[in-house]
């Protein structure tokens, strides 16, 4: 067949179910309850055991890849989505399988929920697929493990191992760490925080991630992970010793060095925040109103970039921002009061 | 007159806006250009320096109330509007002032913009409004203030100085110092953030805020702020340490305890995160797909309890999420499907 998927889990399953009528797919998983979901769901056929496959995509934990791969008959090229590359191409080596037929890779698209229950055929529309050839990699593996991104409408992007582990320490794992570590501060503090805004409630949002899950892909990366947490630690203890001491220049530099760092994070578009201004509607805090604010947008040829919710925590009343291009801000204020909505006044 | 407001800046002219028709509301303000924006918005009418008025409401940064209050005439009550409360509190005896006559408190109302041209009259609608009574303060200080509060439409709450400063430094100046360090350490990496997702966007999303504003607040709070950065510090110093010597135990633990702490972070509703569920559609990143999402949702007698677009950096496409009740996923997956939307498969 065109391509085996090993593994049925939420990326395994939803593999199949976004090659659907595209590949031919058979899957196989040690665990015969997730795999009779994923054959339920319309993933793919069963394999059995035998039959040759051209590609073999293995989405089992990082640990387990290289034992998966080394157990599979050879002949045709395998691939692997571990969160994490460096850690898992040193287990190829140790484990005697021939490195020229194996790609790593990793798609950037997860969920909350896991298993073959909660998968997606979508879930990697748009979403960054990163190809992991090893200097040992061979061009048909990697072209192999390309058109599988593809046709799952993901887009393809080539870095070394050593370039992804340290990008995902970065942009996922350092701020997984320091949300948490936040969020166990204001945890321990016992203080009062039904003051909170949307300030508090965006910065520990990731805190309520599967621990058991991120203990996993920090064990595996934490030699890239670890110098960035240290880095965190020392300016925030430099912070701590500037607000002590009184020196508060040192404090606005670091406000000022952040936002520099915030203008870094990659946002839809380059001229989102100069081009785009909000429109806030406040309502009451009863079902509907959202969708309500929307409807009058739409129907006033309103474009709306984006949208913010912001609730007030044991009140009843909330605020609907609405981001709108800087040219109809005027006139999406007057359309929305002129739909009854109550536009606060800017 | 009912009310004197001194200082014509965001939240000056806020309060005169929003007790328009209320009250009988003189500004005042050394700025003669702040103070005639201020009045025709129509916030209120010009003091001319004589004129009693029953309560006095100073509209001014922390390090200048109390001189303000102090060159004020005696014989009405005041109030201040500071985001930090015992610095503030001191200042007021240093000075010499009656403090019987004032009554601190802080509005938890805000804008990215300052400046009267920013003003509202709806800013503080919905919103705590802290009243902080000295041991000194009056009770009818305290009354007058709490009547301007309510007449703001805010939602006043009693604390002292210390119980304030506390809770905002935990549930406001933490998060600030946080994530203007975490985004200075990105920007200091040099490292590639394109594979930066939500996770990241809103753990620095307040890492854009202005310096110059947030040093004088982390000044103010410095000895409140300062064991707090601490602590996270050493949190962090901590989950280094352990990723170094390959303890995931401990980093478990402080994953467990960040999702403890997460917990305790106020939400709209308490059983939210149970009974609410989200209903995702892909949609080309175009003008207007929002809009059309919400009233196809709209349309189908769909209550939309809040919305999250997801764009993908650079990339043509986006995840717009509907959280919905429950009870309501299966009909309004169905309902937006029928209506032609490209619901992501569950």
């Amino acid at each position: 067949m065109d391509l085996l998927v090993v593994g049925s889990g939420l990326i395994g399953t939803s593999i199949g179910l976004a090659l659907r009528g595209q590949l031919d797919v058979a899957l196989h998983d040690p665990s015969v309850a997730a795999l009779d979901v994923a054959v339920d769901r319309g993933a793919g056929r069963r394999w059995d055991g035998i039959e040759p496959f051209a590609h073999c995509v293995v989405a089992a934990p990082p640990s387990a890849v290289a034992d998966v791969i080394a157990s599979l008959p050879a002949g045709g090229t395998f691939s692997h989505v571990a969160s994490v590359q460096r850690a898992v191409q040193a287990s190829l080596v140790d484990a005697g399988v021939d490195v020229t037929a194996v790609c790593g890779s990793h798609p950037m698209a997860g969920k909350e929920q896991s298993g073959p229950a909660a998968a997606s055929g979508e879930l990697f529309v748009g979403r960054p697929w990163v190809l992991c050839p090893s200097a040992s990699t061979s061009t048909t593996a990697l072209s192999a493990v390309r058109q599988v991104a593809e046709a799952c409408g993901a887009e393809p992007v080539v870095m070394s191992a050593e370039e992804h582990d340290a990008a995902v320490a970065l942009v996922s794992h350092l701020p997984q760490v320091a949300a948490s570590a936040l969020a166990a501060v204001l945890g321990a503090s016992g203080g009062s925080l039904a003051l909170a805004g949307p300030g508090l409630q965006d910065t520990t949002r990731i805190a309520a991630s599967d621990p058991a899950l991120w203990v996993e892909v920090l064990r595996e990366n934490a030699s890239a992970v670890a110098p960035l947490v240290r880095q965190l630690s020392a300016e925030l203890g430099g912070a701590a010793a500037a607000l002590e001491a009184g020196d508060l220049g040192a404090v606005e530099q670091l406000l000022r060095r952040g936002n520099d760092g915030r203008e870094r994070v990659p946002r839809k578009r380059g001229e989102l925040d100069r081009d785009f201004v909000p429109v806030s509607v406040s309502v009451p805090d009863e079902p509907g109103q959202l969708a309500g604010v929307l409807v009058s947008a739409a129907l006033a040829g309103i474009n709306v970039e984006d949208v913010r919710v912001e609730h007030l925590p044991g009140r009843p009343t909330g605020v609907i921002e609405l981001l709108v291009h800087l040219d109809a801000q005027a006139g999406a204020r007057q359309a929305l009061a002129a739909a009854g909505w109550d536009v606060v006044r800017a």
